[in-house]
């Protein structure tokens, strides 16, 4: 039943669309689901330890600070380590240029409320991060997309969304959540190429950089940025907002993230913050600190990259042994994400309850295409479960899969 | 320097304005000021052994789940104990009409975002809480106002503001911020009644509902709403969206705060939390769990209204003994704040430079009022300071006052 009052919803809460994501998560929560449906870390490389210790030492010598009320900007010391743990990957920045937020989530909203007027096109890649598109949806965008293969964004196919007049463009370079797919370097020089011709900012999220499995380390778009390059007064960073966050390689139930931007651009989006939550906790922050401080992330993360490499192995090696030869996927360098395509007239969504009867569970593809599908995809996770749960999963899910083609085979026949 | 594509920010961050007590915090934090610019809880208070406990049981025995992701609503027990505890309130509810926020200043984006389209009138009081006008700029809203006395919103005079067409209105009902006054039970049966009358929403602010050091509890708006009464056929609550805080009984630096609000809306406003932040922090939120269970809160807050009592009569009574008799204020019932009424002709951001020069700090009155300034005002946080720092916080400010009406004087008198 609707309140009686539901006709004084604001326009733009017609627009949110239920995130698929999510209801699916709580389907897929019976114990004998395997899931690659979400986009969890694995909580066995959670360092719960170094964790205890944080918060013990943070209440043991600075409580008062840690359960008050701190700054919008977020907690200095935690700045000043985003700052000297981002140089070492060639980023050049100082504390002005940094935001803490409330995971990367956040930072997409507040980014949304700085850039977006209602009808405002913003150019993204086919198929995009869904989370991205709910926080744009919000404030009223429209989408021009450009699509993306295995080196990601076509570069040489965007000139015409280029010219259709884009507020900015919403660029993952690496491991792209859903393709799994990353961006080549001549692409990414392209790319800020055109950003400094056409005067369109990009915002790089990057939540996944670090977790290279395979390859070299390529250079974000805020290094290779040439109007960050081409200052020489004193003016930091130019046409790229980056943004990462220690969901992914400390914990995500923390919700620590942060914002690369133009100082005067940081000073813009902490009043927005300011009105959107005040700051984010100031205890999360500290604890966040302790636990990264003195290279412990450098460190944990090869943990994390041996685990997810493993899963990674586990997973193609089974979508190989399993999966029939119409069916293709990417193969990602890092990250969590696998991207998988079927063949025309495939009915993900059909498949999906096929999947769902034994006992496994992804995300079809559609709501990565802001525009509408094309054809027929699953984004599959493989960070979350075991070896083993992966190689069962992927069997259970080619059932389905043969199920689904036979079906389609029997459709086309009628 | 702005960014070179400055040009490109949306029209919502022109009506941004700066928080001044923000600004203001950045300069009064000097050992040497004694500051009544905040609304800083006192740190004296903040439970911290129970959190020191609380962190090592959740880390102890729940870490996967406390550094994972969680679901958007909220983590169940908390949400199952909000209602436990409203329960001895009045309030009749159930986990579906709870969300979790990350602090009010989330609620209130949050609701911004469900409710108003750019231009929307909003009925709030005059003075009203900044935060809130803040987060509603952001969605382009305009203000209709009803003048606040010693009894709260007169509601005698609202009438007009009501046939205006508000989209729902925004009401501090206890010790209100900035005011420190209490609406009195005879006006919250006439607000309810007109907001059933003209089919208008209440969104119901109560922070401090409990904490009150003199007086009756008077019971919450969302308790007397006649639409709620009037309902037997399931739907739960009806016109009045009720927000409050673990900030002021527990501490403010966790961010875990919630919304009362029927199920399809809460609904609603979980879409719309998913794209602001996903979730607010799982571990916070069982930590709060942990710290607030097996009555604790209760336990707690008579320290808290102790100790908050003290230092508003330490003001109440500097403030009788110091200020000139021209000069009048509120005696707040609970709360943090008290409101300072300055004679005509005085100005009160001089007042603040000549306080200032004194190592004393307040908020001018002037940010508080939506539609532009009605008189000279102050606005006197007491939660924070030791009652003899507040008493010669009064005295200093006592001397800038003087001035201040010399000063005026003087002008007049050219």
């Amino acid at each position: 039943m609707a309140a009686p009052w539901a006709h004084r919803y604001a326009q733009r809460t017609k627009s949110v669309k239920s995130s698929i994501i999510r209801e699916l998560l709580k389907l897929t929560q019976r114990p004998e689901v395997i899931s690659f449906a979400g986009g969890l870390p694995a909580p066995e490389v959670f360092p719960v330890a170094r964790f205890q210790e944080a918060c013990q030492r943070v209440l043991a010598t600075q409580a008062t600070t840690a359960l008050q009320y701190g700054p919008t900007e977020g907690y200095r010391p935690l700045r000043e380590l985003i700052v000297a743990q981002m140089g070492r990957y060639g980023i050049v920045a100082t504390v002005d240029n940094i935001l803490i937020t409330s995971g990367s989530q956040q930072a997409l909203d507040l980014i949304a409320k700085l850039l977006i007027n209602r009808g405002d096109r913003i150019l993204v890649e086919s198929p995009t991060y869904l989370g991205a598109l709910q926080a744009f949806d919000l404030m009223g965008a429209e989408y021009v997309t450009v699509p993306v293969d295995d080196d990601g964004l076509q570069t040489c196919n965007m000139e015409q969304a280029l010219r259709s007049g884009p507020k900015f463009m919403y660029i993952l370079p690496n491991f792209q959540n859903p393709g799994g797919v990353t961006l080549s370097r001549k692409r990414r020089d392209e790319l800020v190429e055109l950003s400094d011709r056409y005067g369109i900012p990009i915002i790089e999220d990057d939540p996944y950089g670090q977790l290279r499995y395979e390859g070299e380390h390529i250079s974000p778009l805020v290094v290779l940025d040439r109007t960050n390059l081409a200052r020489d007064n004193g003016y930091k960073l130019g046409n790229v907002i980056y943004l990462s966050t220690f969901s992914k390689v400390l914990a995500p139930g923390l919700r620590v993230a942060w914002i690369v931007a133009p100082p005067d651009v940081i000073a813009k989006l902490v009043q927005i913050k300011q009105s959107t939550d005040l700051h984010t906790s100031t205890f999360t922050q500290m604890v966040v600190y302790e636990a990264a401080r003195d290279g412990f992330i450098d460190e944990h993360v090869k943990l994390i990259r041996a685990t997810y490499k493993e899963r990674r192995d586990a997973m193609l090696s089974a979508l190989n042994d399993y999966f029939p030869p119409e069916v293709s996927w990417t193969h990602p360098h890092g990250g969590l994400f696998l991207w998988v395509t079927m063949p025309p007239g495939v009915d993900s969504s059909r498949l999906l309850e096929l999947a769902l009867r034994q006992n496994v569970a992804f995300v079809p593809g559609e709501p990565f295409f802001p525009n509408g599908d094309t054809g027929s995809h699953m984004r599959l996770n493989f960070s979350n479960a075991a070896p083993e749960q992966i190689r069962e999963g992927i069997r259970r899910l080619s059932i389905a899969v043969a199920h689904e083609l036979e079906h389609r085979g029997a459709e086309i026949m009628v």
